[in-house]
C-alpha cells in the first residue's frame, strides 16, 4: 500500500551544498532550491541576490547579468537547474550564477531539499498500517482504512508536515507525529478503562486536516483554506463525508469520532473547537501535547552546533531556553 | 412557502393558569406542561409533588396516591391532561391531581405552554425569504435557498431557539435572531464595501447549527451533538453537504461561506473557530453581537415585575446589574 | 454652521509628490510636509537626510550643506518651503535640497499633507446636525447643542482623527467615526425599544475627548493630557460642565450620558470606565466597535497595492491577516 | 474644623443587643436597627420575622398581629423604636414585638447601630489637617484646602466606608484608610525622589468619590451613581470643579492630580482609568494596596472567634484562607 | 522491603454499611468512621445527628440522650464504637445510638474506613521498586532509594492520596499516580533521545511532598504546611536533604531532578515555580497531566448509578460535563 | 562585621571613559570592561570590533592586527589592560587598540567598572544590621544571624544586583533593595498588628536566593540555578539549611518564614510558589512591589539625559512611557 517516499523518481547527478567546497573556483552544474531571492541595486545595473542550497546546507550566490529577466523566471521556493562558479569572497564560499532555469519535476525529488523526518517513511506508514488493522470494530475499521487506502489522499498525508514552525516541521511530519500519537494512545489504552478502537481511530485522524493546511515549498506555510477553515474543520468535513459514504455508519460513533478530532486542542484559546468530554478525548489531547512539544524541544536542541553552549536559541512561542548539558 | 408556526393543529378547551384562581374549589381538566417533579417520602406512602403551568404561569400539584405508578408515566417537561381539584394551600393555590396522563400531541400547541417570540414568526419567515430573493449571485442564492427551502428542515429552524439561557432562548428565537442580525448586516452593507451576497448568506446561515444543537422541552437543553459538537461544526457541515448538493459550486465561495460561520463568535476563547480574516466577518460577528446583547439585556429587564425596581436582577453571564429608570 | 474644512486657505501653486517625476533634472519650489529627519555623519560632513511628501505620495531627499544649521530650524512633521534639484539615484527620484524654510500655515492647508476622510467632511457636518436636530428632549437637545455649536470647539472636532494608528486615523476621522456611528444607533432605535434621544446623544458625544488626545502632525500622536487623562475621562468632563451651563440640567439624565461615555469601550480590560449597564450602552458599544474594527479592516486592505496578492499586511493589533480575493 | 462624629446628637436609654439576656421574660423599650425583615406564612395570619440588633449584636423577633399593616411602615435598614418581650426559644433569646414605629433620627446615632473604625474619628479629621498643612505649594494647598475645608463635604467624607464588602466597610472607614494611605506616602516621599506635594494630595484626594459611590444603611451598598459613573469618576470631576474656583490654577499640575485620581487602581482590569504614568502615581498605587489588602485580611482575622481555629473564613474575593497560629 | 497496606492490624467483627438492612430492628455492635456530626436543638433537649460509614456506604444515626457529653468525646473523621438500634425512618435505615466511644486504632484497618485505591499496594510497590532498580546512574540510583527505602517515610508514601478533591483522592493514591506517571515515562524514553535516569527519578519523586501536603481523616484536607509552603517546596526540601547525606552527590544532577519536581505543573498559573527547562522536564509534566486528568474522570464516570444517564455530573474543577455512552 | 565594598583593592592608574577626549591623538594604558566584541570580515583580513569602557561611559575601538589570536584571549565581559591610540573617526572617539590582555583581577575593583548603588554598601550594611538587632524573638534573630553573618556569604550578598532588567540591576542593588523594603516593613509594623520579628526575617530574606540567581559580568544574567531552580527555592532551601543548624528551631515559626519567602511575588502568574496566606506575607509583598516598581521608574527617568523630553522611554516591562515634566 504504501510507496517508499523517500527515493521517488530517477534524479541527476547532484553537488550537495556540504560538499561545494571541494569545487571552488570550478564551473558546476546542479539542482538546488532557492530559499532566498532579493533584486538589489548595483552600482551600475541590478543584480540578482541568492541564497540556495539543499537539505544539506546553502550558499549565497549573484547574478550579475539579466538580474531582471531572471527575476521573473523563477519564485522563492522553486528548485532551479544552474550553472556557475564557486568563488571564494572574504572566506566565505560564494556562487557566481549564468545560468539558472526551472528544474523538472521528474528530475529530482522534493525531500532532497527540503527537511525530512529522519525516520524512514515506509516503515511509519507500515506502522500506521498495523494499528488500522488492530481495530476491532467493523464501522471504525471500515473508515479508517477508508481513509488511508485513499490512493489519492495518503501520499500527500505521507508527505505533509505537522506544524509551519514549530514541532514536526518536515517532509513526513504529520505521519511521524499521527504514528507518535497513536502509539502512545494505544499505550494508554493498556493503562486505562477506555474504548481502544474509537481512541485509535481518533489518533490517527486528529490532525488529518493538516494535508490541505500547508503548501509545501521552501518552508511550510498555509493555505487559503488553511488560515480561513483550519485543519480541525477540514479534519472533521473530511470524515464526515467519508462516514457518509458507509452503509449505516452508527451516528453516535461518528458523532464521538468528530469530538475527538475538534476537541484535540484541549482549550478554545489554544484552537480546540470543544473541550474534551469523552475520556479518549481527554487522553488524545494529552498524547498530542507530549508528543508534539517533546519533538518541538528535541528539534530546538538539535539546531544546537556549539558544543560549548549551555542554553539552546530563546523559544519563543512558549518563551524560554532550555538547558543542554 | 412558511407555514404559521404560532396556530398549529386543533386543541382542547384550557384553562389558563393565569386564570385557576377563578376555579378554587372545583374540580378541572385541562393540559398543562410538567416544569418539576418530586417523589417524596410521605407521613405513610411517597407522593408525588409537581410544579405544572402553561406560558401564562405556574403552580404546585400534588398526587397522594399512587404516585409510584404515575411517577413512571409522565417526565419533566411533558405535556399532560390532568384531572383535579383547584384547593388553597395557606393562602396560596395549589392543586390536587387524581387523574393524569400524558396528552395527545395533536391536542395542543407546544407554543401554549412555552415562551414564544412576541413577533409574528409567519411574518419573520417573509422578511427571511425576502433577504433570500435580494441575493443575486446564483450559486449562493442557490445554497441559501436549498437550506431554507427544505420542507424538512425550515419548520425545524422556525421553532428553534437561539440560545439556551441568555438572549432568545424561546420558541422562535433562532428565527427571529437570524433575521435581525441579517437586517443589520443589510444595513451595514450600504455603509461599507461589501460582497453582500455574502455577508448576507453569512448572516442566514450563521447559526443553523443551533437547530440540532438544543432541545425544547421545558426550558430549552443541549442534545449530545450539542455538546459534542457544537452549533458551529454542526452548521459547516450541513453548508458543505448542500453545496455538495449544488453543480460545480465555486470552491473559493463555499470557503468564505464557512469561514463566515465558523468565525462569527470573534475570539477563540468566546468559542470561534477560526478569528474573522475577511470584512464580511467582521461585519457579522459584530451584528451578532449587537443583537443578541442588546436583547439578552431587553428579556431581563423584561422580567422584572416590580415597578419601584431601579435595577434588575443580576445578570450572571456579564457579571452586572442594569439600571432601569 | 459648519466651515468646509476641505478646502481652508489660499495656498501658494505645489508640486504633487506624485508628479515629480516629470522634473527630473529640473530646479523645484514647493512645500512638502516632513516625514521623517536624519543628521547623518557625512565621508567629511555631517548631512541631513529626509523623507519629504503631500498626501500623493513621498520622496528621499538629502540636504548636502550647513546640515547642522537646517537641522534647527524644523522638526519632523513641519510643512516647509524647499528649493532643490530633482534627480534619480539608482532609479530612484531624489530631491537634493538647497534652500529650505518652515513654511507660512496661511500659504497651505494641512490637509494637502496629511491623510484626509475621502468623505465630504461639510456633508458629514450636515448629517451630524440632522441628527442633533432630531432629538425631541429638549435638556438633552440642549447639552448636544451647546457642545457641537460652540464656535471653537467644532473646527477641533471635525479636523481631529479617530485613533492614532488604527481606524479612522486621518483628518476628519473622528467626524466620520461619529457620524457613522450615530447612523447606526438611530437604526438600532428602530429595531429595539430604547431611549433614542438618550442613545444619540450618547452616540454623539462618545469619542468627543478625542479632539484633545491626539496631536495632528505628520501622523496623529498623543498629547500629554491624552496619554496622562485619556479621552474618555476628557470628555466626561467636558459634558459635565456643558451641563453645570444649563439651567436645572435633570441629574438622571446626566448620570446616564455619562455613563454612555464611560462605558463605551465595553470592558475595563479594554480600557471602559465602567461596564454597561443600560441597553443603550450595550447598543452603542457594539455600534462603535462594528463602525471601527469594520473601517479599520478597510483601510488596511486598500494599502495593497498589489493586485495578485491574496493576503493583507499583518494586522499586529488583531494579530492576524485578512483575505483579499 | 473637625466634628467628633462619633458622638453626634442626644439619644435615648439604649438596651445593647449584648445585654437582652439580662431583660429575659421582661417588657422592654428600646431602638434598633432592622437588619432583616421577611413576611411570612403563618397557619392562621401572616407574621413578620425580624432580625434586628445593633453594633453589639443581634436578635430574631417576631411580629404576630398586624404584621401586613407593620410590614409597611420599616424597610430593611431602618432604626426602630419597639416594645416588646424577650423570650427563650429553644435556648435562643427572641423578641415578640407588641409596637413597633420609625425612630426619630434626632434620637440616636447611626454610628451606635452600624459598624464604625475603632480608631478616634476626630484625631484622624486632625491627623488629615496636618497632612494638608504640610503642603507647601500654594496651589495645591489650595485646592486641598477647598475640598476639605467645604463645610457639607467633610462630614459625608468622614463618616463614609471605604469600601462595600472588603476593607475599612464602616462608618469612618474611608477616613481612616486616606490618612493611612496618606501616612504611607509620605514616608516614601522621605525614601524616593518624588514631588511630596503632588503625593500628599494624590493621597488624600484618592477616593474621594467614594463619598458618593456608597450609601450608608445596614451595609454600605452602590448608589446609582456609584455603579454608572463610579467613584474614580466622580473624584475626578469634583477635584476639576474645585480646581475651576482657583485663579489659575495650572493646568499641568491639575492634568497630574487627575492623573493620580485616574489611575491609583493601577490596572485597567481592576479599574483603573489610566495606568500610572509618573512616579508619584506608582507609589500611590502600592501604599494603597498595601493599606486596603493589610487591612482587610486583618478584619478577616478579627472575626473568627473559634480560639482552636487555625484558619480564617475562606476569603472569596481573594480565593484563599489565612493561617491564624 | 514493601508491606501489605491493604491488609493491616486484626480487626473486630465488623457490620458493613450496605448489609445494615439484614439488621432491621436488631440491637448491633459496630465501628464506623463518622462522617458528619451535628448538635441540634431537640422539642427539649439538644439531640446528635450524625451520618457514619464505611468504605461501602453511610446511614444517619441520632443519639437523643447525653448529646452534649458525647458530642466532646469524638470528632467527625474518627472511627468509633457503637451499639445501637437498626431502625426504619420513613422508609429509610436509621440508627439510635445508645453507647458511642473512640475506636482503639489497634482493632481496624483505615482502609476500611475510607476509599482506598482498588489496585493492589504491595503490587504497586514492587512495581515503583523495580522502577527504581532499573536506573543505572549509581548516585541518582542511591538518591532514590534512600527516599523509598527510608522505613518511616514509604509507608506514609503508600497510603498518602494524591490530591484533595480531584485524581486519586484515595488512601493509596500518590502510590498508584507515581507508578503510573513514572510507567508512562519509562514508556517516553523509548520513543525520544532522553536521559532515562533522570527521568524516572524525576517521575518516582514528582509528588512527594504530597506524603505531608494532605492529612488523612475521612476526607483528603490540607495540612498547615501543605497550604502555606505546599507540596512542591515540600518535596524540593526533602530531596535536597536527602543529597546532602549522599557523597558528593553532584549538583548538577541535584539542580535537574530539582527543576523537574519544581516545574511539573508545566505553567506558572496552574503552580510551576518554573517552567520546564529541559526535555525531561516537558515529557514529566505532560505525562503527569496524562494520569491525573484521565483517572480524574474515569473516577467522575464511576460515580455515576444511574445507567440511563447520558453525561456525568459537572465537573466543577474543569467546567464541564462528560458523555457517558 | 561589613566590608567596605565600594573600595576593595589596589586599582592602578585608570583613565576613566568619560576623560577619554583629553587623551585625543595620544596613546594610552588603562584599563576597561569589555561591553561587545564581534570579529568582523575586513577588506583583506578580518579585525575585531570592540565596545569597551567603564561605569563612567563607554567607546568604539578596533583592533587590525592579528584579531583572530585576540579574539580567543578574552571574553565580553572581562577586564583589560589595552595599550592604544586614541583617535577621531567622524567626529566620534575611537581607539585603535595595539596590545590586549586580560587584567589581573588583583588589580581593579569591579565596581569600578559596573554600575554600582548610589548609595554607601558599607551604611547600607549597618542599617541592615541594626535591623537584625531589632529582633526580639531568640530563635528569628539567632537564624538570621547565621545567614548575615556568614562570612562567605555576607559578601556576595551585598555585592549582588537585585534583578536583571529593571529595577536595582547593579551592584549592591540586593542590598539596597533588601534595605528599602524592611525599612517599610518596619514603618508597617506601627501601622498595624503584626508579628514584626516575622516580618523583618521575611523582608531580611525574602531575595536572598537571588546571591546565587545572577551572576554578574558586564551586565547581570542568570546562572544555571538562577533559571533552573529560581531564587525563591534558592533562598527556601538556604534558610530551611540555616534552620536546621539551630537546635530545636520552632517548625512553625521556620514554617511561616518559608512561606513569607514563597509567597513574596503575591500571585502565581508571577511567579509566586504560594499566595501570601499570613498577613505579614501581605505587607512583605506590597512593600516589596512598592519599592521594586518605584526605584525601577526612579532608574528609568534617571536615563533621560535630553533635558527638554516629556516623556522616558518606552518602558517594555510595563508597556508603557512615563511623564517627566
Amino acid at each position: 500500500m504504501t510507496t517508499d517516499y523517500n527515493n521517488k523518481g530517477k534524479k541527476m547527478e547532484q553537488i550537495l551544498a556540504q560538499d561545494l567546497q571541494k569545487y571552488l573556483h570550478t564551473e558546476i552544474i546542479s539542482l538546488y532550491i532557492v530559499l532566498e531571492k532579493e533584486l538589489r541595486e548595483g552600482t551600475r545595473d541590478p543584480y540578482l541576490r541568492l541564497k540556495i542550497g539543499d537539505k544539506t546546507g546553502s550558499v549565497s550566490a549573484n547574478i550579475w547579468s539579466n538580474a531582471v529577466h531572471f527575476n521573473n523566471i523563477f519564485e522563492q521556493g522553486d528548485v532551479v537547474k544552474i550553472k556557475g562558479m564557486v568563488k571564494d569572497y572574504k572566506g566565505q564560499l560564494q556562487l557566481t550564477i549564468n545560468k539558472i532555469k526551472l528544474a523538472d519535476p521528474e528530475d529530482y525529488n522534493l525531500g532532497d531539499f527540503l527537511a525530512t523526518t529522519d525516520k524512514n517513511i515506509s516503515t511509519l506508514g507500515d506502522t500506521l498500517f498495523r494499528f488500522v488493522d488492530s481495530i476491532e470494530d467493523d464501522n471504525i475499521k471500515q473508515l479508517v482504512k477508508s481513509v488511508f487506502e485513499d490512493v489519492e489522499f495518503f501520499p500527500l498525508f505521507a508527505q505533509a508536515p505537522a506544524a509551519k514552525s514549530w514541532h514536526h516541521n518536515y517532509i513526513g511530519g504529520l505521519l511521524e507525529h499521527t504514528v507518535s500519537v497513536t502509539t502512545i494512545c494505544d499505550f494508554a489504552a493498556q493503562l486505562y478503562p477506555l474504548n481502544r478502537d474509537l481512541l485509535i481511530a481518533g489518533a490517527l485522524f486528529h490532525d488529518i486536516g493538516k494535508v490541505y493546511e500547508y503548501r509545501l515549498k521552501t518552508v511550510a506555510d498555509f493555505t487559503n483554506i488553511g488560515r480561513l477553515v483550519g485543519h480541525i474543520s477540514i479534519g472533521d468535513h473530511l470524515i464526515c463525508k467519508k462516514a457518509e459514504g458507509i452503509n449505516a455508519f452508527p451516528s453516535d460513533t461518528l458523532m464521538k469520532i468528530r469530538h475527538l478530532i475538534l476537541s484535540h486542542h484541549g482549550e478554545l484559546e489554544k484552537g480546540a473547537v470543544r473541550v474534551p468530554q469523552i475520556i479518549e478525548a481527554i487522553v488524545l489531547h494529552y498524547a498530542d501535547n507530549l508528543d508534539a512539544q517533546t519533538v518541538g524541544v528535541k528539534q530546538l536542541i538539535e539546531t544546537v552546533k556549539n558544543e560549548n553552549a549551555e542554553w539552546t536559541e530563546f523559544d519563543r512561542i512558549n518563551q524560554r531556553f532550555y538547558y543542554l548539558k
